[in-house]
């Protein structure tokens, strides 16, 4: 048997009954998490662990190279994990999270590979608009330069996928959402944020304001001051 | 700020120190997870606290209800994940991974509330076959019972779509790939696992044989034999 | 004119009168087909020919290369198809029927041909889990025996997708439906069947227990047992 | 075991016995099928009985309905199979083949009942044209009477729809396929014919000209002629 | 500035003033177009001068190509602004209007170019009739002969394409609509109408009858001419 | 004859041989357009009147409710529109033009009349950001006030939906396009522009600042920064 597998015995025994309180109130009280986590399933980066969430803490929604694709797409599963969120659970903070070394960034950078993995290479269309950037504006970049350049603006342009979203919207125009875009460097063992004011990334230290995409502002009263 | 986001600051000062070797060798080897897991966005359900997985262990791909489309839509994040974990990665080990108290399947099991939610309406027909056979052959059970049964069906009709995708149907005939149906229960703190020759879930326990939905069995001598 | 087209003035003078009983048997109690057969085009293979079946005994779903969506495409005309078979008309045996010397499948074998016929390859794209084990698993086939085993595994692959489908799930949760996976070699004059439990394709002959692909076996006491 | 499904067994002991030279002859030389025909699933409906066709006479399409969704869907299986006739076999005769209590367009015509097969449902939407103008043009017949319009407008608009497909516009353009309309009446034991001119479904009769939906008319000087 | 943007302020201040009473009556009572045009995006065509039409004269659609797609795909604009001008606004004539040097039929003509425009490349699938056609009735033209074929055998795909939509079939068959295929030619000045009886394009002339691509013609007494 | 039909022999008369040199100098050079609008199919809206554009000055989009759908639906004619515009042409400046008394965006805000209209509805999907923004913050206007919100609405949403195209994408990051929002007022014969710092529309006019939605400004110089 595969030895990872093996170690779901041990929930039983010894992970729940250490965390048999908060597990009984999450089961007694249903889940309120306090932010959407969009990030790769790439097995080095988790979730919880990069913010120390206890379970409850985190809605997360994982595929290969945090993508989000826009509105139109109605049968999607991202589509339908965001307006979970939003929508029923009433998160306000959606953080879209890539990392270094990711490999469907590599995949987007270098598209020679895909040919082998059709599905992969379509659900990549999705961050068309970070390929398109990259070669216009970046093009002189090569090897880890432009990889890391396609998994800066990849964030970005799922930050505008997002924003197309009914229940996204609706947050943003009455001020209650924020749009958080990370990049997880998994060399230097830091995060970095998107400032949507200056559109750079910047490590994210305790002691400088959070850098923030897209910050909570109302705009509900617009059509009267139209008039 | 949001008192989770605020958490982040931590990856750099403790989190990594902590783990530097385990994410040096990850980012100067790659990755080579030993399972890929199909699990809801839950934020309760925390794959690699479920598994004590580290990072590395463990390809994650989360989405509300745990659900896997059929192979069919080419532009599917869950699709593009599956292709990347089994034709990329060489993954052999699948587990789609519903729980107890799942928000996803209580709207599958009574759809009412769904018309705000048109997205994850959308995403749970899916689960269509879940549904009806819920309906068909359990009628007689009503809230909880009907719920539990709905994670249940759900497990399996996903597993029916993994197994559409070329790539784990590849894998599958060469006999290297198993497929895993599991259900976490977060009120008993128990996992229960799909036997696929009884159709039974059942508890896993370590002193009794772990149930598989798919073991791994060896079929391409096939076209030869039937000559 | 075209000397076929012709021949339909026969039906009102010859074949109506002829079977002028049963055609009022089916007109006034309606249709109660015994099975469905999902087979190819080809003008080869006539479906009521090969089950010596009068009218009304087949509900018969043709197209280039017996393919079947998985579910998730709500337009089809297969998926429509099996619902109104099985939902609205009872039927439970539903049988996958290839045949050798295929058009279709020789272009999923060598899929040059395929650029001047974008709708095919396209449809064939439904296939695709045949061409990636075959590739695979029998690589070092070639010419007619690359197409024998594309044959074999494109009865497979679509029998994986014809379980996706909820009434096809729900009849065979309740036990109620077989499915079949046959193979005309119109060389030899014989049908082969695939036998599930084994993944061997052998030839059909009424000394030999029929090969059943899905035999009927019903699984709705699962939810109780599990508790 | 169902008593068709046993019927198989004769296929190699007389069926193929009885047939062998033709079967061999058409294995040597590929099939040259002298049309297409596109009829329902229904299982009264043999096609090869109404035409008297012998294998290799007659390619066949049958879906639920006798449906031919337009051009723009690339995945479908009906695309699919009138791309491969026209294109790959040369065939220049399609049929659009109706009947007399079809369920499909019982179905259309009174749509209740179709909210438990939604299958069904969206592939009926191909068949919107023939609604909507039987709704607006024929909205005083009621029951057997609305039916019978349903069937022969759903004729019409799916050879509007077959229209669109490129391999027939082709074949069109340059005046080698005629386009067919028929309705086989198994009340009656009749075959009626549209006549493209008149918009009129008539009895095929041998002593009266064949009815043609859309005769063999070549337009291919066009361009010159324009200048 | 972008020196047309401010253009708009002469809207207010000189414009509207000029047209107030023309304007006035439109709000007041609505719209009620005489036509639909389906024409190009092309900057050098402005149907309304094309036709001297005022403000509430022409109901507009307009996009790359002139193109109009089947009926199939529900969610697209063309479809909507089709549907909106029969059924809402009860418009009778519609008018599919090409052009000479016209971008997009040099795409579809020449289509190397398109790899960096995959949405391009993607809708132009749409005139995939004309490209057959010429290809194989015109495949001697070269050069702008080759791209004047491919504008009016676009027109008159998309005429076949325009009659799949049920609001044009219904109008159709009940005999109140006329369909118009036309080509600009800015470099003669003049308008090319298709001729629907003989598939000819002639230069509209006050002096010669209006060609008609489908004229207006009842087919609603069918069904009872039919029994 | 349809009297507007009519008119269209002018065009060869008059209307070309009065703007002979405009038209000569445009087919000898091609188009530039110095702009894209994307308005609304509504007769009373000429974009070229509002902007007193001539032939060669404005690509122009038009369909039903000035809609934009998402970058992700690969076939969508407004997606070809604005590529072949970015990309082809090097427009600018792309302006998503609304109206007051439209009739799309009254269903929008009232969509009780859409049962009849699938087509609209389901083009109307790209619009549901709107509604919800409506819905949730301004709830509780009702009628004219209503529909203005939803204009407005409209138009900020299309906005979002712009910024996911690839090509203005890139554009944007390289700081050379604007986008624009504006509203045609045809009661009061105003056009208002939307203030993207502020969200607030206000009507434009010569001696006040051009509102424009999003400035071009430049973001390429990012991932440099960001080391
Ligand atoms: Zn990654
Ligand atoms: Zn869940
Ligand atoms: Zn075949
Ligand atoms: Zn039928
Ligand atoms: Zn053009
Ligand atoms: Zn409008």
């Amino acid at each position: 048997m595969n030895e990872l597998i093996g170690r779901v015995f041990n929930f039983e025994k010894t992970v729940f009954p250490s965390s048999s309180e908060l597990y009984g109130t999450l089961t007694r009280d249903g889940q309120s998490p306090k932010a959407l986590m969009i990030s790769c399933a790439d097995s080095r980066i988790v979730p919880e662990e990069i913010m120390q969430a206890r379970p409850g803490d985190l809605f997360v929604c994982r595929n290969a190279g945090n993508i989000v694709p826009p509105y139109a797409s109605m049968l999607g599963g991202v589509s339908a994990t965001v307006e979970y969120a939003v929508a029923a659970l009433g998160v306000r903070d959606i953080i879209v999270c890539g990392h270094t070394d990711c490999g469907a960034m590599k995949a987007l950078a270098y598209p020679e590979g895909l040919e082998a993995m059709p599905n992969v290479a379509a659900w990549l269309k999705h961050g068309s608009a970070a390929q398109t950037v990259v070669d216009s504006c970046q093009g002189h970049l090569e090897g880890d330069d432009r990889i890391r350049a396609m998994i800066y603006e990849n964030v970005i342009a799922q930050l505008s996928n997002l924003r197309t979203h009914p229940s996204v919207a609706r947050a943003m125009a009455s001020g209650e959402m924020s749009l958080h875009g990370w990049v997880v460097d998994i060399h230097q063992g830091q995060v970095l944020g998107l400032d949507g004011q200056t559109g750079q990334f910047t490590t994210l230290r305790e002691n400088t304001p959070l850098p923030v995409a897209v910050p909570a502002q109302a705009r509900y009263q617009m059509a009267e001051a139209a008039e």
